[in-house]
C-alpha cells in the first residue's frame, strides 16, 4: 500500500463503526471529518461522495464481522458442529464493530433509503445464508443431517433468530434473548441431526 | 376533540409512516412540513420539539401495530390458540405502517441515537414480552403448557424470530424467511403443549 492508499483505508476504519452506529442519514461528513481530523477536500480526494465512503465503510464493517464469525469454522470436523459453533459464536462473541452488527444496522437503515448500501446489505445476507446453505448440504451428503431437511429454512432460522435477539437484548441491555436463542436453536438443530450415521 | 387537536392528530398520522420509513435522522421537519402542507409555525404550534413530534409518531405507529396483532386475541380460547395465532397473524398480516414493524425500525434506529424514543421502544418491547408471558403463564395455570416453560424464553424466542425473519424477509422481497419461521415456531409451541390435559 502506498501513503494514499493506507490514507483511504484508515478512513475507512475510522469511519466505519461512526456509520454502523449512527446509520447513514445518523452520520455527516463533518462527523468523519472530526473524527479523522481530515479536512474535506482531504476526504474527497480519496472518495466520490459520502455514499462511496459509506459503502467502503460498510464492506469493511461486514467484513471484519464475517471474519470473526466464520474463520474458526475451517478447523471444525462436520457439519452439526459447525452449525452449533455459528449459534455459539454469535451468542457469545460480540460484535466486533461498534454498534452492533452491521448486516441489521445497514439492512433496517437502507429498506427505504440508500439503495447502493441496501444492495450490499441484501449480498451480505445472501452470502451468510449461501455459506450456512452450503454446511447443511454437506452434512445430508454425508449423512449427519435429514435428508428431508431444507437448507434455506436453516439458514434463515439461524439467522432470523441470532438477529432478532441481538436486538432484543440490545434494547434490554441484558444477554437473556441470545442465550434464549441459543437454548432454541440447539434443538432445532439436535431435530435435523441423524442419530444413527450411516456406516 | 376540538378542531387543534385534530390538526394534532392529523399531522401525526401524516408524520408516523414518514419516520418510520426513514428514521429520525432520515426524516426532517421539512419532509412532515411537505407532506402535511404546513408550515413550520404550523407544526411546532403542536409540538415542542421533533423529537416531541417523532415520538408522538412511534406510539402511534406502535398503537397501529399492535392493535392489529392483539385485537383478534380475545376472541381465542386458550393459550396455545393465541400462541399460534401471534405466530400466524405476523407471518400473514403485513404491518399495517409503511416502512415495516415500527418497533424494530426505531430499536436500531435509536440505539446509539435518540434516548427518547429508545426508551419507548424498550417500553414497547417489554410490554409486546409481557403479553405473550402472560399467555403462557396462564397456559401453565389451566394445564395447557408444560410446568417447566419458561414463560420469557417463549417470548424472546417469538420476538426475535419474527423480527428477524421479517428483516430477511424485506431484504429478500420475498415471504420465504416469515414461512419458515412459522413452520420452526410451530414445532417450538408443540414442544411446549402437554399433550393429554388434566381432567
Amino acid at each position: 500500500m502506498n501513503k494514499g492508499q493506507l490514507t483511504r483505508q484508515r478512513i475507512i476504519e475510522i469511519a466505519a463503526p461512526i456509520f454502523n452506529q449512527r446509520g447513514y442519514e445518523g452520520c455527516s461528513i463533518q462527523d468523519v471529518m472530526d473524527a479523522t481530523g481530515l479536512e474535506k477536500g482531504g476526504l474527497y480526494r480519496h472518495f466520490s461522495s459520502k455514499e462511496d465512503l459509506a459503502a467502503e465503510a460498510f464492506k469493511y464493517a461486514l467484513g471484519q464481522a464475517v471474519k470473526l464469525r466464520t474463520s474458526h469454522l475451517g478447523h471444525l470436523e462436520g457439519s452439526m458442529a459447525k452449525l452449533r459453533y455459528i449459534v455459539e459464536n454469535f451468542v457469545t462473541a460480540p460484535s466486533p464493530m461498534a454498534g452492533g452488527c452491521p448486516l441489521m444496522n445497514t439492512a433496517l437503515d437502507s429498506y427505504d433509503g440508500n439503495p447502493v448500501l441496501r444492495k450490499l446489505a441484501a449480498r451480505g445476507l445472501r452470502d451468510w445464508k449461501k455459506r450456512i446453505c452450503e454446511i447443511v448440504k454437506c452434512g445430508i451428503d454425508n449423512g449427519e443431517i435429514a435428508p428431508a431437511t431444507e437448507p434455506s429454512r436453516v439458514a434463515n432460522m439461524l439467522i432470523a433468530t441470532l438477529e432478532g435477539s441481538l436486538m432484543i437484548s440490545r434494547m434490554e441491555g441484558t444477554r437473556d434473548a441470545l442465550r434464549h436463542a441459543q437454548t432454541t436453536l440447539e434443538s432445532v438443530l439436535d431435530s435435523i441431526e441423524m442419530i444413527t450415521k450411516p456406516s
